[in-house]
């Protein structure tokens, strides 16, 4: 059982993803989470906002680590690395959530307000690393440019990982991509492969 | 004026960003936005869903646009290059639109739900030069990554054409904003200056 299981706000996401994934998100509703998870709707409330926003839980704690990771990344590192990097050690986080991980894509890629809300999630995120590197002295549109594009990698990573059939870890694949995002961008010839 | 504001539609929108500029969005109905058209609210529904989609008129055509451009560029092309040059070739839409895009922008950064609309946008937009390059035989995740960080560039260019206040241009911005992701994905030093 993982760390986020254990406690009201971790038994809750769990009885919602259980819930989505058994008889579709439109039709559940916040009585029937709380009653899985043996809560009260009134405790669902203080830790959610909507049954939407269980889907998005952690993401401002995760926000706030990469922020920092950038912040306090070694002055010698240059800013898309140390973008990747902070994107990068985000895998084991996101292996320990396991299979929540897949059944939250799938439901997010099925349903366009929810595909919505991760859109401006990433979008918040993009500015907030945007942020953090002008706090280490990068000016815009480096700042800006190196933040959107971090994010676009991890977006096409973060989805080629969840649907790999393989056992590649994300923090392998943010790797692949970002070289990949070198090459694309550094090779001007017809065939990038 | 502009070739969008001889018709029915163009009136519309002319008028829509008017009445949001001068009342606000949330203060404007459709009602109001047909009488001041000099039109019914029924002919507004003809062209719009709802007030929403009047600042996202010419999204579709704008797509098919650069998914045709990239689809058909020479060969020879290299897939960012391509995607480069179909967003640079836009700059003339948009200078025609005029104060319209400098209005449309302000709303949607003070506005959550039109901001959210405009990420979904980007989104599609990104998706759709994926499957142009997919088209041209470049394989994913470089199709992917390509479409995703060229729509990056764009919207941060975007962005920064729109609030600068000089008379440079859109496609011009752009060139700078690809040139500068060019150089962060390569330089991996601590100052990208």
């Amino acid at each position: 059982m993982g760390r986020w299981q254990t406690n009201a706000r971790g038994r809750l996401a769990q009885a919602a993803i259980e819930l989505y994934g058994e008889r579709g998100y439109d039709a559940t509703a916040v009585a029937h989470i709380a009653e899985r998870a043996g809560l009260t709707e009134r405790t669902f409330f203080r830790h959610y906002a909507d049954k939407r926003e269980v889907l998005f839980t952690g993401a401002n704690e995760l926000q706030d680590r990469l922020v920092t990771s950038v912040r306090d990344a070694q002055l010698r590192t240059g800013p898309l690395d140390a973008v990747a990097s902070a994107l990068e050690a985000t895998g084991p986080f996101f292996d320990e959530l396991g299979p929540f991980v897949r059944v939250r894509q799938q439901l997010i890629e099925a349903n366009p307000e929810l595909h919505e809300r991760e859109l401006t999630k990433l979008a918040a995120l993009a500015a907030a690393l945007a942020g953090a590197l002008r706090a280490r002295g990068v000016s815009d549109p480096a700042a800006e440019l190196t933040a959107e594009a971090g994010v676009a990698v991890f977006k096409v990573a973060f989805k080629r990982w969840v649907h790999a059939d393989n056992d590649t870890t994300l923090t392998q694949t943010l790797r692949e991509s970002f070289a990949e995002l070198r090459h694309v961008t550094t090779h001007h010839g017809p065939n990038p492969r």
